[in-house]
């Protein structure tokens, strides 16, 4: 081996140590390790995708985790079971009527749930009052105008845009990522910290093409068709070209970017 | 200190570890680092502005900095003299007609200029031709479609979009940063692995509001308000209402996001 290849060599390693984590999961979670024998409150657990690698990550932490569907709830109590993590308490509350006394936990973690309230600054401020001082909240959230991708394509930004009209009539915001800044400091929190999490996909990275840009990122919009062509947001075969668009991003020269936001705060 | 707070701090640490680099230098730079006695041609050096930085953290590697330019190779000589910089040789020449023996470059590196070039896989070949094998190369690229801010603003990405219609005018590409992936392997590069450097800027971050929200991404938006009202791109008003739009993002509420992407790519 001469000694290009071992310039080349250190040059790509220092590459990949300021690169991407590999897997989405280590993208959002490799940073969230909780010390044994803090309590931690995941609010609005869903059926608990993110309460197995909380809990797995911080195996002596004592995870609550709330959601408002009783339906969610047996999912992710099923799913709890089934990898036998012994540190999740699953528990049926509201985020806007917590059942918990004020200052009980060292730690809040939320993801993927402001995206979906009317008024995410309330319910971070009732998530507050229920931290210690000193605690911390973790917020993660997506941001669906981060989205790009090669080829570029009208119709799929159009496809994109019907996912984030529809969760503006329900009250939601698919763009909040890029705003946790200023909601977590409106809300009270100290110490404000935000880093994007950028997930970049071209062909060297097949699981993620498959896992990310194709099942993910694509079936999501895939699946609010009915929807928005029932709200008369976009005609058919736009919507369907926009689709087909998204899937040849998955191609061999495709690429697609889309950036989660998470941020951390402090109660003071 | 209570252990709350020692909670606090460790995942506050987590969390800056795997977040991006507090300057724009650090986050394109600071994994290119050449080792002594290797030989490194900088293609299209402009007057510069990475030439020194570049010279800086590899003050043992022989650099080699072209350009075509006559005029901006004289600023870049006077900024290199000036810094007291001794292993760099200026020199003019086009990325077409390259004056080098082949094989004769242990590295090259590339940056903001395949952007301004019609046919980049052409240069990319031409300079994979003076690479030794196994030798690398690095080219670094922004990409206008991947800004995004809030409060978010049509007119701001109107004015965005006539500063990435003049350039395609003239030849070039402002949104060629998601595309290195398959340039590079398209010009004859091996192991090409690409990764994006998000410039994320909230108020927490007064230096990058200054520093690059209003002084580097708006001013050059700014900067070619003539030339695309003179286009018939835009209206006037709207063109001044997107750069207000774009300086209030850096107020105390505000987010800036843009991404560049750095590639990496071998000679076989």
């Amino acid at each position: 081996m001469n000694r290009e290849y071992v310039h080349g060599y250190d040059l790509r390693e220092n590459g990949r140590l300021q690169d991407q984590a590999g897997t989405l999961v280590e993208l959002l979670h490799s940073d969230t390790l909780y010390p044994a024998g803090c309590t931690v409150l995941e609010a609005g657990c869903g059926i608990g995708a993110q309460t197995l690698t909380l809990a797995r990550n911080s195996p002596n932490a004592r995870i609550t985790s709330i959601d408002i569907s009783e339906t969610s709830l047996a999912e992710a109590r099923r799913r709890v079971q089934a990898a036998g993590l012994t540190n999740v308490l699953l528990r049926r509350a509201d985020i806007f009527a917590l059942p918990f006394d004020p200052a009980s936990f060292d730690h809040v973690f939320v993801c993927f749930v402001l995206e979906h309230l009317a008024r995410p600054v309330e319910a971070l401020e009732a998530l507050r009052t229920l931290l210690k001082p000193g605690g911390t909240i973790t917020v993660i959230e997506g941001d669906h105008g981060s989205a790009y991708f090669h080829p570029d394509s009208e119709a799929a930004h159009i496809a994109i845009q019907c996912q984030v009209e529809l969760q503006r009539a329900a009250g939601g915001n698919a763009m909040i990522g890029r705003e946790l800044y200023h909601l977590l400091a409106r809300a009270g929190f100290a110490s404000v910290h935000v880093s994007p999490r950028t997930v970049y996909v071209d062909s060297s990275r097949p699981e993620l093409v498959d896992g990310f840009t194709r099942k993910t990122f694509t079936a999501m919009i895939e699946g609010v068709r009915e929807s928005a062509i029932g709200a008369g947001l976009v005609e058919p075969a736009v919507f369907d070209r926009g689709i087909r668009d998204l899937y040849r991003t998955a191609g061999a020269d495709g690429v697609f970017c889309y950036t989660f936001f998470k941020a951390l705060g402090e109660r003071p």
